[in-house]
């Protein structure tokens, strides 16, 4: 019989429970439900208890799909996730429960009528921890995904022809990402010039003169997973402001992968680079964090950003990717995905910075 | 100065407050923002209060588009929207609270302590209803997009060639989407043969083999609206069933159109063609509802679903889409989305059926 390929996470997560004193959790986030069962399902709700054991809810048109992926699965077939109905069997035992603070209020208030005169503790970011450690298949798959995306950028820098708008230039690569991926993991960014100042550019209908620099934010998905890079194609004769900038994001984003190992926290990581900055006086054009894990969703734990504790381990992921944003003049970011190891950190993006 | 487009769906929802005696609403739910001020912001909290007075909320990132799109609008910046910080001035005399219970927990919790000894009514079903009703340029952002999807649906099946899988001819669809609009509203649905019996089949890698039926539900983005229609390509030589199943499901969407006008329940919609269905001796196998609004999001108010009391009104737009599946043999759906005028319906799909 096949077992849960992430059945080492959820006995993690059970042993989070009985760490908390909860009887048991409730678990309706779709990601979070993956990372622990490996079932991609949109109506679901995963009840595990302190002792490992697990109830997958979802209605019959999923049924059949879960018995088929997860056969070591109970599934409770329901008619609707949500309500006091799933959890009919044994709740009156369960006094003390974890759930998700991610949930809509309404989900909440259902959740308090269908496990009357119990306390809730919020475990959203447990889950979430455990699932910023990725598995050797999980780590596999990145690897997979972001070696595509250098293959994406690649070929669409050979499409890309003076004349053409931030728009075409996006549409080069998402037809790309449809033909040899599963389409974007997140909307596309392509900013020509000084559009690369505003660090949330939409593409629009700027033409590319062929001589300004373009920076490119991309990331396909593939076979689940997401994948996340930044370049920027620098011109041939770079203005001496330009060059200096550069300089620095690739010197910044170079110190912070040399940094990165485990034992660290992430804020720490984020300190690295943005000190460097600060000391050479951008400090204030680095208006953002330094990067953020990657796996079943583009942005996830663990967090790069300033004061953040979770501590980085083997086999997480994460975005190393400062930028200086010189408003109406230029903007450059450079982003590569790296894995953490048991010494430092493994780059794989591979395409030339 | 440039007014809102929305006024008068702003004023609508200060007369609800007012209804509702409440002191004022926290609108957080982006589409919500949109429809109530036409700004589409992913970090946004408006403050309306019962006299019609309204203050945006955003991060510094987004206020001078904010400014530029929407010179009428009060501008707050705040670092992060959420949390006690949005609502700092002259909240002490709002008791009386509006909110969305499809807000996150988390965020709820924020509220109750940003607005001490409030109390809070849901009024997340009040402002979807307000946009239910669709707005003269809005119901032309619809026409255009619907035109466009019937216009990529008759080349696409041009490019459609026997030993094509189902996902190349969603990428087919998906590369005409992006070329001509703004990509899809929705993951495209192909179903070849009995693969249109399950109604929530994802492409895959099933071949075509040029004489099976193919059922194709799609939809083009346009200007930031949606469109949405289900067509299916029947062979020219159908088994007497599909021949029997596709008439019934033809004759369950004229029968839909044909009585769907102001003043009758969508609920009422839903059963005009559950009735027909049901003497045929297929009710059973009809087993979704019959539509949906479009609009901002793929799906919205109003709900044509068994027992739904939202009556129609003119401007509301709606998906007629009867369906039959009958397990492991076949499927059809046949969709059209239709717009609800002062005397019945105008029907924006033109793709033969």
């Amino acid at each position: 019989m096949k077992k849960n390929p992430f059945a080492a996470r959820l006995a993690a997560f059970a042993g989070v429970l009985r760490e908390k004193q909860l009887d048991a959790a409730v678990v309706f986030n779709q990601a979070n439900v993956r990372s622990l069962t490996g079932i991609d399902c949109d109506n679901a709700c995963l009840l595990v208890k302190a002792d490992g054991t697990v109830v997958f809810h979802t209605d019959f048109r999923y049924v059949p799909m879960v018995h088929r992926v997860a056969p070591w699965l109970k599934v409770d077939d329901i008619k609707k996730v949500g309500g006091a109905r799933p959890f009919r069997s044994g709740r009156a035992k369960l006094l003390k429960m974890g759930y998700e603070s991610s949930v809509t209020h309404a989900r909440f208030m259902q959740l308090e009528k269908a496990f009357p005169g119990a306390t809730f503790a919020d475990i959203d970011a447990n889950v979430k921890e455990l699932r910023a450690v990725k598995t050797a298949d999980e780590l596999a798959k990145l690897r997979a995904a972001e070696a595509l995306n250098d293959a994406i950028w690649s070929e669409a820098q050979k499409k890309f022809k003076p004349g053409m708008t931030e728009k075409d230039m996006a549409r080069v690569i998402q037809h790309l990402m449809i033909e040899r991926g599963d389409g974007e993991a997140f909307e596309t960014i392509v900013c020509v010039g000084k559009n690369a100042a505003e660090c949330h550019h939409v593409p629009d209908d700027t033409v590319w003169n062929g001589r300004e620099p373009v920076l490119v934010d991309m990331g396909v998905k593939l076979d689940g997973y997401c994948s996340d890079m930044t370049r920027n194609m620098v011109p041939a004769r770079p203005s001496k402001l330009y060059k200096k900038v550069y300089g620095l994001v690739l010197e910044a984003n170079r110190r912070a992968i040399a940094a990165a190992k485990p034992g660290m926290t992430a804020g720490a990581l984020d300190k690295v680079a943005r000190d460097f900055l600060t000391q050479e006086g951008f400090g204030k054009a680095f208006g953002h964090s330094l990067g953020h894990g990657v796996g079943i969703e583009i942005h996830e734990a663990p967090w790069a950003a300033r004061k953040q504790k979770m501590v980085l381990r083997p086999g997480m992921s994460v975005t190393i990717e400062p930028g200086l944003y010189l408003e109406g003049n230029l903007g450059v970011r450079i982003e590569d995905l790296v894995l953490i190891t048991e010494t430092g950190c493994e780059v794989i993006s591979h395409s030339a910075k």
